[in-house]
């Protein structure tokens, strides 16, 4: 069996994300299964490259794994003909001007979202991209989810009629400090760090709305602070600028409407963190992270209105579990072997920049609407 | 002991929630418990006079419960000095004559919401009601339901510490009638005939929002007619003219958020026919028609997102109902109660015909908001 | 990154306690973690040195444990200036001996309970410690229990409102050893060895007590021998000359109640083997060792007296566990760490040797209670 | 079958007690089911004779239940010789006053406990009924609880080898009246009124351990009073005077320990609003009002204290139900028909006027206890 080696600049790794998720979780699973068998029987094996500006962490991270290659010169990796793909999962202010260099040093990009803080940088980047002729690739892991695939396997195999809505409902509640230490990064609370939740969730909602139920033609956002101060990572209270909710409604082509709010101020009753019910002529479903359940015409009941009883009916025994019956590998693993086999045998992977630049658009858009109070259609990227 | 005999003209009483609600489960309770005491020690007895176009369906209704006062001739209930009450249950377009009439014969009214079809009628019935300086009210039922007096009572403990947001999920799937019978009437689908979930049930939403949350500042709505097609009565397919779906969100003084979703097309996972989910610094509730669920600060998990394993914890696990401490009477009777006590003793009775002038009122601009795409504020009625 | 190695001289650590709790879990598992970081980016890293009287044992243990400094000679260990802690597991008749030896030769003290089995021993100790300066310390484990941690969370949160009264409930069925041998050992069943309930647990109730509800200012106690004869670790009955049981109360300042029972004769029909009921004007918590229930004031049934009928609530149902929303580590590290890191850098550590006799003086005023058969005030140290 | 007929005068029986416990489920149940057969193959058959101050509830009590006997007349009902039992339910303090009139009209007496609000005058009652040679009884109806019963035949069995001690737990949470109306009358929080728990339940307490557990040596109680405000029937704020929770502990000849709480104010985590908990040599259970769950010898778990891991039992898991093997009658009417066939044909009854002031003996030293913050030992009554 031949080897093929992909040297792969992992810039930003040493976040949470970027090492339990990409590192971790993804390539270096990757090399553990043994590589990744191509169609012509050659196996591709991922070679990560740490990249970053704290030395001591880039080294602990490289020796926790057993790894060589780490440089604080992105300059020095880029210009390494071994290394053939950029990765970036920088925090998103850094993230724009590294891509740009890269694509200049003719790397096929993978980048994590949102892919820029504007629109215009993410288009930038979309036609830097399409100019140079490299190949590119935005995260959209929660396409991989196993709930979101057991939903997709609905929708491919005609379970849901003609879809008519979904509700979807994100979030938990994110402690905000004074009692109970929080389980988020206080970045996430600033504006001024980047933070808030539309940029965060409405690049999620673009891609798997898109991927999953039709183009979205127009948007309407309210977002609010509803914790105005919270406590940070060493303990001193601070100001919240940024949303920490958001109530959203899209209109897709063909008039399906989608419902969904996100919040770090909400406690979970419904079956997991994320949740989307999708309800169709024929059939719903509801799927979380990991699990999907539905129900089809035959076996939705039919409700009277009598408050004066209990009701006769429980709600949620009237669903049916999808099984499971394939393995779901980890979803960024599942989406960077894509990506691979998109780099070495053209496979279609449709999950690019200008993919990423219609999130960062949704964003925006969804700012704009909150700010003017109104609907905003969704013009063409004009790329 | 002495008794108060209260004549109270019911017109369009034939019909299923007037039959249900008012006569049997209202009226006729309060006549077969001994009647309502009063302050003074007598007791209130209220004497039905069934008023309807249906001459057959009257004599029948009044046969079956042992009532001898029946008649198609509404004014001459009205001008029987022992009817002091007029209630009206018929269809809306027929309301605001009958009642303005009732009022000129200087009758108490007492009637069923929307009050009228439009906001200009609605305020007119204030106007008059006003000018002759009679009693009224409006049915606001759902603020006696068992789950939302549950709801309330965590309001006025403290509860909630202070409230951010509220979500509302109304709704269930109604069949369309070709493979299944439809549960509710063919009229509502039809905007001719004064159909339309927003009309319906933003008048319950002003109500319940403004009596449990706050005064409401603005309205963004979305309508949609899911299905176009269903079957009525008759067996007979029609075009859907009126939305069976509405998406709103209101904005509150004081900031909370409350986003409704209200359809007719959707099926239910979750506790109730109606959910609202009521979070706040320091607990959360979600009550439905006869329950209602907490979860305090101390109940809160604190999840992490890792969607490579169940999650550990079960979201519905760590609630907990709220006990039922006192009988809940008829949501209907208990309105029913107190209108008669204001009557008789003028105990405090909020529930007025301008509180239902403010249901209309954003039902009228709710609609207004889907056509112009845009939030509207709320302004005074101007009475 | 500096180490700091720490030398702490343990005698006494070859019983079960000393070995598991102090030895292993805590000293040993720091070590095994790499050690404790300073705030001065340092690491703390502790050396064990065994002492004790036995040196078959003493050899095996370090052997077990891969440690080289064991000595039956305490003096020389004493007199080692690497040695900066004296730490005593030994039987509480040749503790205090010990610790004033540690004391002249100018250690820091961290020692077990009851730390004299007399006051004037105890408040001797104290005194000593204060004429030479030097730090110390008395474990109080029970504070770092897991339950205990989220009932202080409670406390602190204020879902009490005000308390008003505490119920304990410590024991277990320990077997008279005549069918089945006893799972503790016999010296707890005669006083003439330092045994007896009372002076072994209410040691843990006063700063289990004040710790969490406040200062206690009197207290009335009633023991019993209730199990006269028992089976030696021989096989050899023996005459119980020790209490085995004591039922206890205390007033605090403030007016809580606190009525605890200890018993080694009481089967368990309890959430766990150690429990303390909260009660307080908007809720009420159940705390065992590990988990923590509640029920707030919204959860609280209201039950009615009626004896003819099977109760229609579960009196278990209403009640909420507290999540676990944080690691917690072991009682015993949680406390070697905190010690440790006020030797190193200063930080708060308010359970020294002063509190370590004010759980002396309860025992011995609890015992004279019981003599003298009334309410005994307890008065200042009088250090 | 000849009837024996028994006229009763039944003072003080329009309240909630007197009405549901001995008139209706007693008195009328023992008319209802064909009265009460006597050795000799008579039936008894009571005749009550209603006795009150307010002759409209009188009046209206009679009707319900089809009875012709009432009057506010007492002297003319114990003039009547058809009367041969005088029984009162009145408040404490007039209670008495009445006895004493009844033994001098020659009537066996059966009354409510307590019998009087002083020892002195309970006393009196003992002397009087003694001299008139007057049969007489004592309301003491826990003994005859399902709940108990079972867990005296575990007694008469030997179950329990030798009983250790008893922790009794009554109580449970009385809201106070601000949020929630509360679920008992007010004068059991105002001393002046009669109130306090001691003098409720200690007359309880004494005559279900004498009976269960042999005779009572000494006593120590802790009175409380946690809630100091509440509001009454009328809706108006109160101080409350009395004690609403009490700490008590009981020595009994022979050594058993029984330790009871009894309050108002905690909330319920256990099997039932009253429960004891036995431990005996061989044995435990956990009696409720109906219920009585066992751990043998045979089923008692050897537990190892090890918090740092949940425990592996579940201290519920490990005991069994004693099945219901028989029917038991309300308690009341169980105890009031051994008092007719007393009556009739001289079977033992030792719930004797002389228990009665034994019951009431016990809460004036149990309140002395509290006073003089001391044990106080119980003298013979001196009868």
């Amino acid at each position: 069996m031949s080897e093929r080696a992909i040297g792969i600049v992992m810039n930003g790794v040493t976040g949470r994300m970027g090492t339990n998720q990409h590192l971790v979780r993804s390539l270096l699973a990757v090399r553990a299964q043994g590589g990744l068998r191509a169609r012509d029987g050659s196996v591709i094996v991922p070679e990560p490259v740490l990249v970053g500006r704290d030395e001591r962490k880039l080294k602990a991270l490289a020796a926790e794994h057993g790894l060589r290659a780490w440089t604080t010169d992105l300059d020095a990796a880029l210009s390494d003909k071994a290394n053939q793909v950029y990765f970036d999962s920088q925090v998103t202010s850094l993230r724009p001007a590294a891509i740009l260099k890269a694509i200049a040093a003719g790397k096929a990009i993978y980048t994590e979202k949102p892919t820029a803080t504007t629109l215009d940088e993410a288009l930038g980047l979309c036609r830097a991209a399409k100019a140079a002729g490299i190949k590119n690739g935005v995260v959209q892991d929660k396409l991989w989810l196993p709930g979101l695939r057991k939903l997709k396997y609905l929708i491919d195999t005609g379970f849901f009629g003609r879809i008519l809505s979904v509700r979807g409902e994100f979030g938990y509640w994110v402690f905000d400090g004074f009692s109970q230490p929080a389980q988020r990064p206080s970045w996430n609370y600033r504006a001024e760090e980047g933070g808030g939740i539309i940029l965060d969730m409405f690049c999620h909602w673009q891609y798997v709305i898109s991927n999953l139920f039709g183009t979205i033609r127009s948007v309407s956002a309210l977002g609010a602070t509803h914790l105005p101060k919270r406590v940070d990572e060493k303990g001193m209270p601070y100001d919240c600028t940024a949303e920490d909710s958001a109530y959203g409604t899209f209109e897709l082509e063909g008039g399906v409407v989608c419902q969904f709010n996100s919040s770090w101020d909400v406690r979970v009753r419904r079956d997991d963190l994320f949740t989307m019910q999708v309800d169709g002529t024929r059939g719903s479903a509801v799927a979380g992270l990991r699990e999907c359940r539905i129900q089809g015409e035959a076996m939705t009941p039919k409700p009277v209105w009598n408050p004066d009883l209990d009701s006769p009916i429980d709600y949620f025994a009237d669903w049916a579990k999808v099984p499971t019956r394939q393995t779901f590998d980890n979803a960024f693993k599942a989406q960077w072997e894509l990506f691979l086999l998109h780099l070495v045998q053209d496979d279609p992977f449709p999950w690019t920049l200008e993919t990423g630049a219609r999130g960062v658009q949704l964003a925006e858009l969804a700012l704009r609407s909150w700010k003017e109070r109104r609907w905003i259609d969704i013009p063409d990227l004009g790329l």
